[in-house]
């Protein structure tokens, strides 16, 4: 798999008074499409993640927007795997109003592998490590 | 003090595409006012709390609807003590849009105060019980 | 169809800091949930609404809690026809969790049909009143 | 005024399951501060845009996360000019967890000003222009 993609439908509580999804619900998009990926790959990432003491939070994330998506749209997100390092690793997000035939937003997320314990920064372990490689 | 009032001005991301805050939102309205509250008492509601080893899940809630509010609007909410048990806390809200000069909203929240080890019911702490008492 | 049901996974970001889906966001389960229906009809509710000049807005909305949701966690929330009269709609929701295997909470919301140039309540327009009836 | 700031406390919603502000939050934090700023200005921001038929939408945004925020943290959100050219502004954040006396997080977001009719980008009216002005 190059990339995944995962697809659904604006809902009514994303939207803001333009009309349009909030900018800040495309960073719930992102999100939303990892979770769906991790579920795809048939290893609980979390519970993985819980059985080797770690936490992936996010260190630096970016989005630019170019296209609006409104109030029941088909949006289709891409995910894929910008880069993987010993600690940390980067994803890169588009986002497609299909429903607009046109790209909407392009975003991008740094996630480092956590100790949760001391929370400072450890080696991604290899069944995680595992699973993002299936995204190149 | 009979009851909490609470002024606060709406947010854009609390708005949707009818342009009025998106109903869910009053209920965080509600918490708001909640934990505006518990800070205006001295008391640290949560950490009292954890040091009964209590949490106050809602069991409970409901809220309906008169007249909208806009961004930038300025809200009053007004937080009242309905009812309080062994083991469980009625509290009531009003909305009031003060920029539109009308009642917004009327809720009720029903807390449960529950033991974290066993999640079930148990009597509130005297110290939390004495928090709310300041609302009647 | 007696009712119409919807299955999805909690998102992180639904979650709150005691580890459960915070009790506002199971309003935002029922709206997703409604808005499911809508599009399984094949008659596109908003367009209809928008062709007639009306919106639903919710006048009286409630929630019971029972057990929660938790990150992850398959949930599948029932949406049956409570009533419908002349300008209004009773909506009724249940909540489960599928993966803990209980009830995790039950709903009611009413809708009223309101011309959007008056914000008056009027009849709801008889292809509408033709979606909801496919829910009895 | 090189800059503004404005202070608040970590609402219980705004938290997730690892008992952290969720990432996305912090651009809802941004733009209440900016929201707070034009207020505090005396103009009315978004009436005057809408005089000018022009809306501010973000096209680039940023956010890089340091120490995390928990519920009930005091939060002191810093908004600086960073930029502004003929068609767009270019703001910059610092989230300081004040509770926890470390800096939390840093963003900045582009905003560009676009005619509302033909969704182009436009020149920033002069009293918008103002506006961003108090801010250098």
């Amino acid at each position: 798999m190059a990339e995944f993609r995962y697809r659904f439908n604006v809902n009514w509580v994303d939207t803001d008074a333009l009309s349009v999804v909030h900018f800040s619900n495309y960073f719930r998009y992102f999100e939303k499409t990892e979770e769906a990926f991790y579920a795809s790959t048939g290893l609980d990432h979390r519970k993985e993640s819980e059985r080797h003491s770690v936490a992936f939070p996010r260190v630096d994330v970016r989005c630019s927007y170019e296209f609006p998506c409104r109030f029941g749209d088909e949006v289709e997100v891409s995910l894929k795997l910008a880069d993987i390092r010993d600690k940390a690793v980067n994803l890169n997000f588009e986002v497609t109003n299909v429903t607009g035939g046109r790209l909407s937003a392009r975003g991008a997320v740094t996630l480092v592998c956590v100790d949760t314990g001391k929370w400072k920064a450890v080696s991604i372990p290899p069944e995680l490590r595992e699973v993002y490689s299936k995204l190149s």
